[in-house]
């Protein structure tokens, strides 16, 4: 028998099972908040209205559960990643400079969660090596926050599925064919980031900029003090070169001032960081439009992405935020 | 007492914990597999192995539950929504057409899932207007598959979070600093966009094409019979241009013929076909590499995003796969 080995595979087929992450709370008999991070949660019964979670008899904090009359079930907000690693670790105390407040019967209650449900201790199941206990909800609130999730061992955040959603495989099929079909990375890439420019390109032409002018601009905006060749070689991988003539050009806006030194640095003047404050108003607002149909956790999930690909694709130029 | 308000509020309360997706299959005392979907489905112990899930007891199924010494729960694939969607279903055949194995007992699987727990019933607690099913878990299979997920009445996708995350709030406060923060969506697409198609780069180089002769080749490749102006439509958005130049360029080299209508049609020839799979061949290699990173489910996660956002800020431009 090979029992550890085992136990860890059903860990790792149980991990299959994504799940939301909660910290569940009550006072013990001396008073004290006692609380612990648990991914058992999971609803039983509507009327009455009825929650369950589960916990191992191993845990130091068995015996408050037990004998709790009431307790908290926390549905994490996608924020609270780090309040779910503390209530999982030993030692350390856990409320530390959290704001706790009281719920019924004095238990623990926090704060910023996705949803909170107040529970009266309705049963106590058996369940092998833990305690499955069953609440019955007396109060509970819900707010729009993010949730937080948990798969295969890992934080994560959950992401509305589009059904028709094929994948790779066709896009492959469809490239195989010589025609390139709609989840082609490279055209969602170059049309959504085109799209977007193209929102731009009326205030870029209206300040008589070009698009290696607005490029050294917002470089700039990063850190000033770079050379025309420094700049260049931020964006020649787009094929638009930063040369003299797009630093003259700013200069002569009045957005640019020269450094003389060897080579000749670029910083901004006043006027040319206003410019690029309203530049980027208007990026933002483009994007804000953009990412109308996405939620907050699909705008960032989105950026996580994009990050990725940028690393892994990222043929050595350096990125604009280093020395 | 506003029951049923507080009823929906409740479950909407209970949706901020975001689930797996399960089918529980059994067999009836006729021999009839039976098979319902649930989320209600949870981890209990480790040793003996025992998972949860609980059932109304209003349930058509819940004889055939409560009879069973048997069970088995399948944690559904992230492709197998439709089967979750059937086996929620009333009044259907929901194991019309299915390949369904016979597993201890003759209890009915599934295949194609994340995993599968084939359990014995080891106790059914009562929880409310729901049944309590706790299996110990006999046998288990596990694979790699993306698992399906629900949140928030809706199927989804769980994608790792970074914890470093801090979302737009930071790129506006940059913006409006004068400075693009790394999370600023418009430079992520670009870069990305832009590192991608740098890989392509010496590939169209090489066949002495520009970047108007590529586009207009991919987009024959998706449907060819188009004149210039249609072409010129569909990436003017781009900044790039398709001129008569490009077409001349390209029936040149053999890749395209003039189909003499008014408008002069172009058509791919067998060499413009072949160049286009190529180019497509080094796209897509050059996509793989760039998702190293990421999962199968990010990969999709990441596609399904930039549709959105490309539908969001499409100016009216056609869809290159619109006649």
């Amino acid at each position: 028998m090979q029992q550890s080995s085992d136990s860890n595979r059903f860990r790792q087929a149980l991990g299959a099972f994504t799940t939301g992450v909660t910290i569940v709370t009550t006072v013990d008999a001396a008073g004290n908040p006692v609380g612990v991070t648990a991914n058992s949660f999971n609803s039983v019964s509507l009327a009455p209205p009825m929650v369950l979670w589960s916990l191992a008899r191993t845990s130091t904090n068995i015996g408050a559960f037990l004998a709790a009359r009431h307790f908290a079930v926390h549905i994490l907000a996608s924020d609270q990643q780090t309040l779910a690693t503390r209530f999982s670790q030993k030692g350390t105390d856990r409320f530390a400079g959290l704001r706790v407040g009281s719920g019924i019967d004095g238990i623990a209650l926090l704060d910023g969660c996705a949803a909170r449900f107040e529970c009266r201790t309705a049963f106590q199941y058996e369940g092998g090596d833990h305690v499955i206990f069953v609440g019955e909800v007396l109060n509970f609130e819900h707010c729009e926050h993010e949730p937080l999730v948990f798969k295969r061992g890992r934080f994560a955040l959950a992401v509305g599925k589009t059904p028709a959603s094929s994948g790779a495989a066709t896009s492959l099929a469809a490239a195989a064919d010589g025609a390139f079909g709609e989840d082609f990375l490279l055209y969602l890439l170059g049309r959504a980031y085109y799209q977007i420019y193209h929102r731009m390109k009326p205030e870029i032409v209206r300040r008589t900029l070009g698009d290696a002018e607005y490029l050294a601009l917002t470089l700039l905006g990063v850190r000033d003090g770079r050379s025309v060749d420094e700049l260049d070689a931020l964006v020649a991988y787009t094929g638009t070169r930063i040369t003299q003539r797009a630093a003259e050009r700013l200069t002569e806006l009045g957005y640019v001032e020269r450094e003389e030194a060897d080579p000749v640095r670029l910083l901004l003047t006043a006027a040319g960081r206003r410019a690029v404050v309203e530049l980027l108003a208007v990026a933002e607002a483009a994007s804000t439009d953009a990412e109308q149909a996405l939620d907050p956790s699909e705008s960032l999930v989105l950026r996580q992405l994009l990050a990725k690909i940028v690393e892994a694709s990222n043929p050595g130029i350096p990125h604009p935020w280093q020395a």
